[in-house]
């Protein structure tokens, strides 16, 4: 099945927390997205075993994405062959025109592979000739897909970034994405830490900074290029 | 009489060389644009006097702009409050959206001065209550105006940029761009350092990091605010 | 009369919002602290003349710090050897331990002239025999004075910054900043733009670097000297 | 046995000439301070084998640290799992407050592995549920442990920092740091390169940073976070 | 068979287009150089299979070099011991004084690999008493080597550099670099995205930036020392 | 009177600390080299008035270079046209090939302005018709001088660099410049911040980032070319 978006992350929730917000408005706007966790998350902190995964499908049907949740090892994820693999297949068989991955490292080693990992994967897949090849086995059966965009989030548990290239504004949405935090209800019942709170202060941090109430901020590894500065939004002070 | 978009450099042929395509693309699309020399780049090197502002004027029709020549000292130009309110006073004539200036330092100080000025000047341009401050006598007879976004086009006699904020593809505007350069007669005839042949492999080196044949590199002063990600184009690696 | 502190702003409300809760906590240290606004504010863009003067007193008492308004024209602040000749004067006749600043420049003239004042005006009050020198007559009967250290807080309307080098945790004192810029009412009951919310995010994301509820930015000049790595507080992860 | 500190590098000496001061500062504080070597440093370039072992004993004695020295491989050590889960085991063992590692890289592959193993075996310390996962066989028998700080001083031998977070005045301590230095007789004795003078002259150039006879510069991971700026010393020019 | 320089990269067509120009000056000046490709660059993207190496072998002859294609896979290359040691090998046995290598990542996984791969192999070079360690087999009839300078070309394929450490004049090999290039038929006879006239806009935008038609940048690891600023070229602007 | 070198400075001794050696190299090597001091240095802190004057002089005996002290006033010098031409008619009269100001700023303002001046001096230099201009009344009799290169050595009371982009090699030199200091009798010999062993282990830190005893590090505005990688020396890992 075709999706226009797809967008990867370690561990379910990762990309609620980053991206939530235009994940919904990409949906609204009519592209199929799929969010795709490489772990389950587990074992968890808190809750049962397995519930992160149910959470997560049920936060996606709040933004109105497709899921799918990978058999990686949270806390083991390593930038590898057949990971990378693993990420080029799913984009060879969906054929998005833009891949999102989440940014961030320093604290969590898994952040840091899964960066990597969507790198890689991403150029995987543009590759042709993988039958030449001994581990392309791994791709058998599917064709070679060039993406036309690659973007990240920001992994929020991680070290503040010093700057990101574009924001997307994001509060018409916001209702939506804090459903969609809500959602991992065994992640955030017992959060002495308020992480809600701290990620709508970010959200809404990210907002002021283009005069906006909430945003959510974006890294490209190429530059930027627009058809004309007109599609630029109005900031907060120019 | 109002515009959409203003445009300030120091010298005649600064816009021209650091924004011809974007402005020409910007002019297609229908929007009105004024350039604004702050001084007439005399005593130049070469040519008799004044014939830069012929020049200039003969750029523009290239690009299908509107210019205008300040009085501004070459070589002297800094950053004060009478040129602030020079850029002001214009912009609240004209109540653009969209600023540019030019921005890049290090070599020719005319250059410094003009990004100071321009920031200031946009500045000052949206302040009220100018009447009860003595120097707020050269904005009598305008009113307040806040433009929606200030952009920076990289000076190219300056060192280079170590990173831009964005591109505009200017691929089908290159003849024209090229056309405008070529009207400075005087500055370029005598062009021992093949200046035009290096604009243009800049040019051509900006648009081959984002995949198109040329391509002009913008900064921005405030972060980039998008609708979507969808409205940034496909570039070269995604 | 000493003080142990002074800190130094272009206008009334630059240092309740960027320091606010910083101040208020070293008055509860038993410190002794100034605040210096180098100009009033006018004329402003909201409210009958000069009513910033009155709250800007109001807010001080709010935090429990001194506050002297200078007569610098808003709008038209520039680093010059009188203004750098008013903040050594102070600063020899006050005799703090510590100064601070705002930093912070792209949008508003005066920010930037604030910060090349303080720095100049902090060197000047320490250089002996200004008496041989003409200018130094507006020092007379001053003593030189040696600083400790000079720190800068976050101009809040300026570009964000992309990193800082330490943060205070003013979670205890935050119920007081808020009342001293709740004393701002001319500035903010006609705030459309919701700044006091913009700058409880921006704290709160502050905090949410660190592990805290609240905490404000500073930057120093020289690097850091601390007596030992324990003098550092525990934050988010390690 | 609990330690309050616990600092991690790749061979012996690393520790001893990165912040060899601050352990000693520490430890006369009062503190309980442990030095792990991941490797014994062989094969060496001079001196009989294993002899660095027993210098590094003797180093750490005339710090007043105690010192283990683990089995790995001088040449190639790899961030790897099971190096994450032995620096995760000896956290969880010893239950330090602040964590130590080296940072530094582009010479010596071994400097770039210690530090990713840090980062990653100060996480996995504080993870719980380990025993869901076979890796975690490794830390059976230990309950997980969350340090307050991680800093990481720098690698002598590799690339200068081009800033660091904070320094330590370590002028009181010098003669027992040149003491632990000079125990590492197999090295040093044929130091055709004058190590030693050099390292002493970074001592004291970073010192005339900060304005103190000799200091030792520290990163951080996340920002800094104080009581009050007053914890912050004197320094040079403010 | 001794080499003054060796220069390293992962596929053949990377150090032709990367610094064919560099390496034909100094062949010009009677220096011996060996280009080592990592891979064969198999299985390509157009061509019959292994005719980039045929192709690679004419194109070091344009440019006076010798050449030699290792049997590492091209996608896959990773930073392993084994992977240094190739390089540590061939550094011992044809002990160059200089050695390049490409930098440059975020592209193609291979790049990245390559850049540690060879600074780790030039520390491997110099380490003596490698027969103490079991993996050392590897270097087994060789003799530690210390070379004096490490540099690395840009990949062009990779995001473009923040900045440079200096730049070669390569105009009056230009001829000889084009050529040298031509020789890969197989990657550039359907070269719909222009690639050569892309990478020669590069060269000529390195140029501009001072003052030669044509110039190859370069970054070290160290910093750069100079016998005496006089033998630093002249340049643009000074 | 022609020099191949013009070196501009604030204040008396700026030179000398900061790149007496290299001037002492540039000297040995036969150059004709002009240190040009902006200002006296007074009012002094300690000594008589204008001794610093004589002891300028007699510290250029020690180096091999001529001295020149203009009448600037120390603690007022701001970037002006007046400066600039300044700077400008000595280039053009004495037609250097290398010029060299100081860099580093943040403390005293002195020598932010420096770099400036010198900056638009050395432009300002090389512009044809100032007669056509009435402040270029200043340059009258001279002709317009374009220099080679221009590189700035670091103001040593000012903030570290975070990089410089090469070193130049003293160890040769080190007692000569160690003479030239000494001569600042008046500056130094009251110096309780032991100021002449900062320096030197400064000089020796740098050395020992690139392998040499002792120094000096120097950035340039434009990069930098070199004929061949050849040119650059051995450093101390390559």
């Amino acid at each position: 099945m075709a999706f226009d978006v797809l967008a990867f992350a370690a561990h379910p929730d990762d990309l609620d927390v980053a991206m939530g917000g235009t994940a919904a408005k990409l949906v609204r706007a009519g592209l199929r997205v799929l969010f795709v966790d490489l772990t389950d998350g587990e074992p968890a902190r808190y809750g049962p075993p397995h519930a992160r995964r149910d959470q997560a499908l049920c936060a996606a049907r709040q933004l109105g994405v497709e899921r799918v949740v990978l058999d990686g090892q949270d806390r083991l994820l390593i930038d590898s062959v057949p990971a990378r693999m693993a990420v080029a297949r799913l984009i060879r068989l969906h054929r998005p025109r833009i891949v999102f991955g989440t940014e961030g490292s320093g604290v969590h080693p898994d952040h840091q592979a899964l960066t990597d990992i969507v790198v890689n994967g991403v150029f995987y897949a543009r590759l042709p000739n993988w039958d030449r090849v001994e581990a392309g086995a791994a791709l058998e059966g599917t064709e070679s897909h060039e993406i036309e965009r690659l973007f990240f989030a920001r992994c929020r548990m991680e070290r503040a970034w010093t700057q990101f290239d574009f924001a997307v504004d994001v509060s018409d949405e916001y209702p939506r994405k804090l459903a969609a935090i809500a959602a991992y209800e065994s992640v955030f019942q017992h959060d002495q830490a308020n992480l809600v709170d701290r990620y709508r202060a970010e959200d809404q941090y990210v907002g002021s900074l283009v005069g906006v109430p909430f945003a959510e901020p974006f890294r490209a590894r190429s530059p930027l290029l627009v058809e004309a500065p007109t599609v630029l939004n109005r900031v907060a002070f120019g």
